[in-house]
This record gives C-alpha cells, structure tokens and sequence, in this order.
C-alpha cells in the first residue's frame, strides 16, 4: 500500500528534490507534485520523473495529503499562512528546515496535522541538480513532536524518514536547535569566519587543511544567514563558547605554556576520534 | 646521474617515509638510510625496500651527502648539534618542517650547506604506515633561502623536490611562517577549539559539516603544540584576526542585522570558491 496519495513538495532544491527521488523510487506516493520558483528545476524533475507535476504556482498543492516544505527557513515561515489556506484539514504537513523552534512555534499554530522534521543530510552545493541516490540511508532525522502533535502526523512522517532509510530520533524544537547550534551552526560559522580571516594574498598557499576546514563556507549565504538568525540566541551561546575555548589556546600560546597547550589539543582530538 | 649518492633521513614518518618512497622510485639515490626512534618503522620501511638501511643510532647517517630532517619541529632544534658532528662540511642539509623562521635561524648558523624546506602535503595522519603514492605530486614546496644560503643547496634541494612532483616556491622564513600561521596553523587551532567546544553528549547528532571541519583536529597534539609554540607571535596575530572576524559574525547576529551577515557570508563564500 503507499504511504500517501498526492505529496506535494515545495521547494524541490537539494533536500526536496531528493525527497522526491526517493519517494519515486520507493513508490511511497501515488503522485509527487513539485513547487518550485524556477521552472528549469521543474522541467529537469519532470523528465527525470522525479515528479509526476510541477508548477511555479502554489494552488497546485490542493488536495495533497502530505505537504513538505522544503524551502529555506524563512519562506517557510512566510508562506504556511497561504498553504494553510490551499489544503484539506486532514492533510499532513512537515517541514525540513535546520533550525525548528520558530518554525514549529509558528506552524503548529497554523496546520492541524503539522510535524517538524530536520534530516541531517545535504551538503554545502544547493539545487536539485546536485541530489544523490539515497540521500538519507543511514543518516539522522530529527522529528520535534509537542505535546500538540497530531499522532497520526507523528506516526506517518516517522514511517516516511524511516522508508527512506534515515534513524529517526525525537526531540523538543528547543532541544533540537541547541544541539544543532553547536553541531552544525557554530561550524559553519566559523567556517565563513575562517576564510574570511584568510588574507587574498596567501590563498594561493592553501593546503588541505584549509580546504576541508573551509569547504562549507560554499554553502549559500541568505540561507545560513536565515539560519543564524532564526536560531539567534543558541547561535550567540555557541559562539561564546567558542571563544572562551579559543582564548584558552590563545593564552597557552602567549604564555608558552607548552603541557597546558598539549593537554587542550589531545582532549580536542579525543572527542575528534570518538566521532568515527 | 643519480641527483645523490647517499641520502639520510632522520624520522621516517610520514613525510620523510614518502620522500624515501619516491626518490626510490625515480632512483634518485644510490643508497637511502632511514633513522627512527622506532625499531618497527625501520623493519616495515626496509622490508618494502623504501630505504637500504636503517637505525636507531644517528651514527649511521656519516658520509651521506643528503641529510633530510623530518622529525618534529621541535627534535629538528634539538638534534641539529648532534647531527651536525657527524657529517661532512660538504654534506646539504634540508629539514621538513612545518614552521621555518626558528629552525633556518638555527640550522643556517650550524650546517654550511643548508636550505629549509617546507613541502605543504601530508595529512592528519602520522606515521610511515600512512605513506601514499606520488605524496608531493602536484604540490606546493616551500623552499627559504636567505641571503646566506649557498647556491648549491639550493639548486640540488630546488631539484629534488622538482624531481618528486612538487611547484617550488621561494619565500623567506619569515614570509613563510606569517603565510603558513593563517594557511594552515590557524585551521588547526580553529579545529582544535571547534571540537573542544562541542559538549560531549552532542556529538552523537554530528553531520558532516563538524566532521569536515574538524578532521585535522585528529592531528598529533605534541607535532602541533610545537608548531603553535614555534611560531608564537604570528599564531597569536592569526588568533586575534580571526577573533575580530568572529566578533563582527557574532555582532551582526546579535543586532539581528541580516543584510550585514549576508554580506560577511556572501565574501566569506566567495573567497572559498575562488580556493578550488
């Protein structure tokens, strides 16, 4: 039996137009409607029959029993309050923004049957041009139930990330942007902040190191300015953290403190060693 | 014509293991002696045929005419005095250290022939085990004479690492370290603080954001302490540049500023890109 009749994704970028892919893939849904701002997204999905319709035009999602927001954080919030007025009242409605606590505050208002979901997937490229077969095997989903959560809603979005092959983990929208602040946000922060701090003129000299500690500040900029901001008080935590830790090296180095410096950089490459 | 008849390296980790490996390969040596702290390393590297000989004493490095320094920065410092008894007045000498200003300093005052080498390769790995093929292919190698090097150890070291793949480039220590202190040193006390800042019970929810960006934070803690150590007043500068670069990320999200974060990120990202 599949999971659902018509889903409707809008936003079939990276995440999904991958979501998508796997759907058709699994024959998880009857027919995949696709939204999209750009309508060569649409036409290259249509052909690659990862979506059965596409349409630059919202009104197309009426009737979809599962509707996916899979645009940036802050077109989600703009545009539930219009979705909410396209779709039946029984229809299911998940998001995959990366930060939840606004977003889950503001949709669970909005739509009866709302769950948030955030797969720990993707990469720094963007686009549906980019998506990879099996996107979420083996990675991490994050669902942030309340106690207002429809348990039906709960219960199919759960079954969808599992079919997809992702491990399901349940967290309180606070809870989850915590933790992805630290894990996900304060890297890449500081990411942006590193090769920025580079000088042009010394970029030529780049090894490794810089590369791989650099590569996701490719990512794009509105979307993880969106990001930070949406996740603003977590965000200024992290960072805070961060530079206490920061000052701590920098202080063994000014003081040549050469054991105290060893024993910060074989704890830092302990917890490095335990991420395997 | 082989480029030298008897090659020492003195600490066959990583790169000196590699530098063996490929002079072997294009018979740049007649013979190659290895000399380890590690009796196991010698046996592994000779019974591949990566170096003739090998020892624990330094004693059997006389009458090399290439001796390659490849240990630490900091046993570089210390061995030289030893080593320097042992070799002949026309015997070049290189090292491979990742910080230069300090060791050429030392070094240029105590062998005649002498040159610094940087090859900018290698990884978060350590150890002999860990050699690949064609390691220096395609890669930079810093070369720093100064006004006092003899133009012969330049032009034998300048062909060498020509000879095993690398673009050499000529910098004065001083340079080199100010470059190196924001190319790679700062990405590794950047990884370092990153890990250390992630609290424990979080990891389990890494992506593959946190482990790009810290994958150098794997590094040895010792090799690392040292490099920091050895290059104290340019890290500390690279700190602070990064601290202010930080501050104004962390200002911007504070201050809910999105058209200034947007900017930060979008020069941050556009700099990455022009790293490929």
């Amino acid at each position: 039996m599949k999971l659902f009749n018509k889903v409707a994704i809008v936003g079939t970028g990276l995440i999904g137009g991958s979501m998508a892919l796997e759907m058709k893939k699994r024959r998880l849904a009857r027919q995949i409607i696709g939204v999209s701002r750009h309508k060569s997204t649409l036409i290259w999905a249509k052909k690659r029959r990862i979506i059965d319709k596409g349409s630059q035009d919202l009104s197309i999602i009426r009737d979809a029993d599962l509707v996916v927001l899979a645009t940036p954080v802050n077109t989600i919030l703009k545009s539930a309050g219009i979705i909410a007025k396209l779709i039946r009242q029984d229809c299911i409605v998940t998001d995959v923004g990366s930060t939840k606590k606004e977003i889950v505050d503001k949709l669970s208002k909005i739509f009866p049957n709302y769950i948030g979901s955030h797969p720990l997937a993707g990469s720094e490229r963007r686009g549906i041009a980019n998506i990879d077969m099996d996107m979420f095997k083996e990675s991490l989903c994050v669902l942030t139930p309340t106690k207002d959560t429809s348990p039906r809603a709960l219960k199919r979005i759960k079954s969808l990330w599992a079919q997809l092959g992702a491990r399901v983990v349940l967290l309180n929208p606070g809870t989850h942007d915590k933790i992805l602040s630290f894990v996900s946000h304060l890297p890449h922060a500081v990411a942006f902040t590193l090769i920025d701090a580079v000088p042009d003129k010394y970029l030529r000299f780049t090894a490794n190191g810089l590369k791989d500690t650099t590569r996701i500040a490719s990512s794009d900029s509105r979307l993880w300015a969106d990001i930070f901001l949406s996740n603003r008080r977590n965000m200024l935590e992290a960072i805070e953290s961060f530079q206490g830790k920061l000052s701590r090296i920098k202080s063994a180095i000014s003081r040549k403190d050469e054991k105290a410096l060893i024993a910060i950089l074989k704890r830092a490459k302990g917890k490095k060693e335990n991420l395997r």
